[in-house]
């Protein structure tokens, strides 16, 4: 009951579900400008937002057997979540903005980075061992993006993006992993693995760096 | 122990049975139309069908944590689609019926309206937000849909369909939770949400009602 | 505590454990294979193949809520997985294969037949009725070579092969259902059943079986 503890305790809270509303508005931008591009009707655009936003940790908790899920028992923010969705077929459609592939890939590589870090640290919370904490980050991270490509019937950019991705949150989840081991918060472990794995996909983006390919 | 309790009491538990039996039946022959206007061959079909029957209402029960699903405790209903399927596969072969695209709607308009108020009045049951149990409601009847068509290599109508679909499962889910609250029986609320959603689906066929669009 | 006992209860779980392994193992290699042959960079090669090798099981425990899953219990059997993936990369790069899609077909029989009658069997003993145990057989065996497919943006083998597969899966479950009902150990009921199919699978390949079609 010192405040030692309790600011320690209230970052362990509060710090993490910081993470999971930037990763979880992150991604739904993420979904929510590839709808405006597939000029989706609102339905279409509702449900790609959603699956982008919450698809990956629903995934994840389902794995963990981990309930209530995030979006059950914060409602508040599938409420934000459909306003994001009106705001953006309003605000879009009346400046007569075309958002680019490109303008999707910046929000994209916010909610990789915060997912997989966060995605990573739950898992071992859950007790399990680090390379199966170090994977359920990984589904955590590019699952909810495979829905939001699957839908509007684009092959996953994790799977044929030849720039590193999965690779990064899979370099980025030991990250989490030996932060964890020395001691340090969650609000630590995950902040400096989402820190991590953003800049170097923004490194990859802006650089152009690539996976090594087949027959080189 | 009255007979007034006891009459409600089975209306609680066996009209939703009903309406699941109905609900997954409808289903069933919307996939097996499918799979018929595809000309799959009796696996095909049997997979198709049972996708189309049973995945939304198996999807809703792991989010919601549910056991046993219907079709493992209701193991009968499992040899009634097997048994629509070879029917189906000997009359209509032997008929040379072509099922159109059309004949598939119709009983697709009716799982509609029964899994989404059906989905919705459980997930209330099993104590989640309003919100969450429209948004089940909506799992249930859009997922078995959405496996269907992906497995035969359809884009899901519910996606492209321009026509009001899931719009109508969210707009009758609130319709449930409505009568939830004000206290009717669960055989009134589903039975009267499924029937909105069912009509407005009928209507939106008939009428060709069309979301609106981007670039008005 | 007798011998015999401990014998009986050694193959009981010894046996079943040998049986994941090889399934996932010849599951892994027909993925491995499918992601030289699209010349997938390595993680991509990664991701088909953790697929195809725990994304049946996975499913299967997820639907009759078994925890922990094979992958979470062993992890030892994600690093052999993998170390399959360098050394394949590494290996065919260097020799210049070209797996054809033959290729990939034997290990795939190998991995139906193992993990529809292990299925079936893991779901006998979750205490499932016969049926549904059978319908669990085949979602373990199918659904890790449909997610593989998927993936790689190919439609799934289990839904266009015309030769029989998921009809094998069927029919070799109610082979292990019977082995079951009349006594035997599992080690018996899943080799036995995974024989059979197996065999079947390999016929079928070898002698053009093809199922009955529309229009004869």
């Amino acid at each position: 009951m010192t405040s030692g503890i309790s600011i320690a305790e209230w970052l362990v809270t509060n710090g993490n579900i910081a993470f999971e509303i930037i990763g979880t508005l992150a991604f739904a931008l993420s979904g929510l400008l590839e709808a405006a591009r597939k000029k989706l009707d609102i339905v279409g655009m509702a449900m790609v937002t959603f699956l982008a936003a919450f698809g990956g940790g629903t995934l994840r908790d389902i794995l963990l057997d981990r309930r209530p899920f995030f979006w059950v028992q914060n409602q508040f923010w599938i409420w934000v979540v459909l306003a994001m969705c009106l705001l953006a077929l309003i605000f879009i459609r009346s400046r007569h903005l075309e958002p680019t592939e490109r303008a999707t890939a910046w929000p994209d590589a916010i909610g990789l980075g915060i997912f997989s870090a966060g995605g990573t640290y739950i898992a071992l919370q859950a007790g399990v061992p680090a390379i199966v904490a170090v994977i359920m980050g990984i589904i955590t991270a590019v699952f909810g993006g495979v829905l939001r490509d699957v839908v509007v019937n684009e092959i996953p950019r994790a799977f044929v993006d030849h720039q590193p991705y999965s690779i990064l949150a899979f370099a980025g989840g030991w990250v989490v992993v030996g932060l964890h081991y020395v001691g340090t918060s969650s609000f630590i472990a995950v902040g400096l693995g989402a820190l991590v794995i953003t800049a170097l996909r923004f490194a990859a983006m802006i650089f152009g760096w690539r996976l090594p390919t087949w027959r080189v």
